[in-house]
């Protein structure tokens, strides 16, 4: 077996380990990262840009299926799957391909492939062949869709998301289990082009909202147009021929229903498991996921470091990004230990309308002990530019602090949320308030104007003082 | 003739005048509103509502034609005229419904109908019937769109913005004059409607742009779409039938062309004529507009405001609502003036791609006298959000300080560019530093990382120091 010595071994080649190899080095670290699967990110194999690809064509079919309430009649609309699916891979294959290259570039001898196993706090194994000792470890084993112990060895027919953007033609049906951003994205994505989709949730959230008044809105949106099912549970599923029959139970009832896909997006697991962390002798949070700050990615005061979907803080591209930088930095640096960049959250999920959060969550503002909080809030049912666009749904609330006024976060659904997003949580970073927020440049007419009479409305309630009464109480728009 | 004394007459009853009146009641002030013209604002009657409106079906239209490269087709298109513009005129009128709504709850006594024209500097004679002494007077008297000489006196086939909107259908053919913010929208939806339209410029202008390499790239980006001719003159028109012989002199050559109307889009004229307006013994400058301090509103030392689009300053919507409100404001408490809130300056002409400029202009940044500044750019034909959108079109220049590392403005042609205007231009606002921009959230994949990729080169430029290289020199993107 090869002996290896470095300053820092990376373990996994996605974007996390990406960034932490080439922080790593820049810290003037001899470091390796370790991949034992294909090259290329989640991200661009199988993540945000495949699905992005998917999302896009399904808005082509959905404006067709639009245009004649602006008085634009098209024909009969067809889907070609065939090419809807060509495309999404194509381009799907040109991203993976820019991060190939950025693969290539890195020197051979910091390559390592095979699957990384700790045989001690210092030491890998990497598949059978390569024995690593590493002063500095950044695990960056990413995340895969979590297989419900319910659809396992069904068949064929049961999936996850990574088998979506393999396939050569759109299914006749699927059966979408979850209704987080990934299962809302795809099951809205497939409905649009034409394949006949049924979602299925366990409980009843809705993306990654807090808000009930946000959800409650969201959820009857998204069920205007997707078969969606709430509160239900999967019984079994039986693969018979090229269907699957999938048993559900709702409201005590029992249904079987045949699909020729079910496809688990139940949430991600991060892939911490059969790596032999146990070695490390790291304490142990939820999922198996060592304790670590998220400032530095640092677990305990270890040699070790999590960054991206493995540490399961918020498994997305930006984060991942984030996380690699600070935990390379920090682990070419090892034992100057330093704080990174960490900028305002912001999620978005690519459904239309988008369900965008950022900065403070509702859920995070009503934790035991916080201080009460404002909220305003709109409706975009009669905002101007959204009825002009006939995107005239969803809702936005607004969060302040009474005192010092200032802007905590928002959660949304709406017309191009994933903007909004990134101008509120800018100000969330800026730490501006919201009459300060009011001062500033709103066009017209533009969806931000929506935004504004959120504003309005949080500024007049933070004005008004803390209270008893509940804002939940009143449902808007109804 | 009836006699009335005020404190402050407000003359016109559009943006500015609406929220001029209600300005200057809230300070106490006895006021009245002159009207000549129907009730409702230019924005909602003839202005960026019914705009959006009709590109909004026009957006519908170029998607049917976008759709089959994410491979879905539709059958034949098929643009419904009459169904277009009656949704356009429908939702307009909805729209001037609420204008008219909020005229009806002003008192009565407080709306005065006719035409105003100046006896004294205090003194207005409104039509035949009224004369009204008012201690302080706003103007906010409007704009109207130019009248071109070479085009008066044509036939009803020589138009502009303000009968569009009244159309019972689309015409077959335009002939569009001007390329600024109005003549690129109209005329853009207009093609994209299926109307043949050709637009003809006197210079080489695109809209609001000032900087050249985006204007270059602009011009590119709408002629690819748009059958446009710069450096054209119009020689002469005639009325025949229904149609307009047009005749245009273009690189020394004259071409005569026949369209069913004549568009006059080549800017608006401030409604400053034949309103006595000598009167006042104000210093006027350009088009006859008394001069006035931005800040204030206040015309010299004098007891005259004027506000919106008659001040000739930035003839668009929010810059309407807060020169009213600052000249109200001022009126009212006259003579204890005092500078209102200016926001940082934002435009969008919403043609597809938008074009934006806000914060300092490339014009004003390169003004004599002002320091070097740094530029940094991206183009977006290779951003990948705008690929996968198929909206890969279009580029960016950021301005940034030397020395401070200061963001000063932007101008851009691009995808979703209305929403990159406003966290481009709260930004200005906020007065960050690039590095500061850099550190904000930046999701995946969104068109904001096309944003970022151009912050990343001002960073580089300002870090660089001031140089002599002019960088207009270099062209990107070919």
């Amino acid at each position: 077996m090869q002996k290896l010595k470095v300053d820092v071994a990376v373990i996994g080649a996605g974007t996390a380990g990406l960034v932490a190899y080439r922080s790593a080095k820049a810290q003037g670290a001899r470091a390796v990262m370790i991949e034992g699967g294909p090259y290329g990110t989640t991200c661009a194999r199988v993540g945000c840009m495949p699905s992005k690809l998917l999302i896009a064509a399904a808005e082509a079919a959905h404006m067709i299926d639009l245009a004649p309430a602006f008085g634009v009649h098209a024909g009969e609309k067809r889907v070609d799957g065939v090419a809807v699916m060509e495309r999404v891979r194509r381009e799907r294959d040109r991203f993976v391909g820019f991060v190939l290259e950025g693969v290539d570039n890195i020197p051979d001898q910091d390559k390592l492939r095979g699957y990384a196993r700790f045989t001690g706090p210092h030491t890998l194994v990497v598949d059978d062949h390569t024995e690593v000792e590493a002063a500095r470890i950044v695990i960056a084993t990413g995340s895969a869709p979590t297989q419900l112990p319910k659809l396992q060895d069904v068949g064929p027919g049961v999936i996850t998301s990574d088998e979506v953007f393999y396939w050569q033609d759109l299914p006749r049906s699927v059966a979408v289990i979850g209704t987080g951003v990934i299962g809302l994205e795809l099951g809205q994505a497939l409905t649009r082009l034409g394949v006949r989709v049924s979602v299925f949730a366990r409980g009843g959230s809705v993306a990654q909202l807090t808000d009930p008044v946000v959800l409650r809105n969201a959820a009857r949106v998204m069920a205007e147009e997707l078969d969606l099912h709430f509160q239900s549970e999967i019984v079994g599923a039986v693969q018979d021929g090229d269907e699957v029959v999938l048993t559900i139970r709702q409201n005590g009832e029992e249904r079987a229903m045949r699909f020729q896909y079910v496809l688990q997006a139940a949430g991600r697991t991060p892939n911490v498991a059969g790596i032999g962390i146990e070695q490390l002798g790291l304490a142990l949070g939820a999922n198996g996921v060592p304790l670590f700050d998220s400032r530095t990615m640092q677990c305990g005061t270890s040699h070790v470091f999590i960054a991206g979907d493995a540490n399961n803080e918020r498994p997305v591209l930006p984060e991942a990004a984030d996380h690699g930088k600070i935990a390379g930095d920090n682990a070419g640096r090892y034992p100057d230990i330093r704080p990174g960049l960490r900028r305002a959250p912001l999620t978005i999920a690519f459904t239309e309308p988008n369900i965008v959060s950022l900065g403070a969550s509702y859920k995070q503002l009503c934790a035991p002990g916080k201080p009460k909080f404002a909220i305003g809030q709109v409706s975009f049912e009669n905002q101007g530019r959204s009825r002009v666009m006939l995107q005239n749904k969803g809702m936005l609330r607004v969060y302040g602090e009474y005192g010092t006024g200032r802007f905590l976060g928002a959660e949304m659904i709406g017309p191009r949320a994933e903007h909004i997003g990134h101008l509120l949580s800018w100000a969330v970073q800026c730490r501006v308030t919201v009459e300060q927020m009011l001062e500033m440049p709103f066009y017209h007419p533009v969806v931000e104007e929506g935004v504004r009479t959120a504003l309005r409305d949080l500024a007049a309630n933070i004005a008004r003082g803390c209270s008893d009464i509940d804002p939940d109480e009143v449902e808007p728009g109804t």
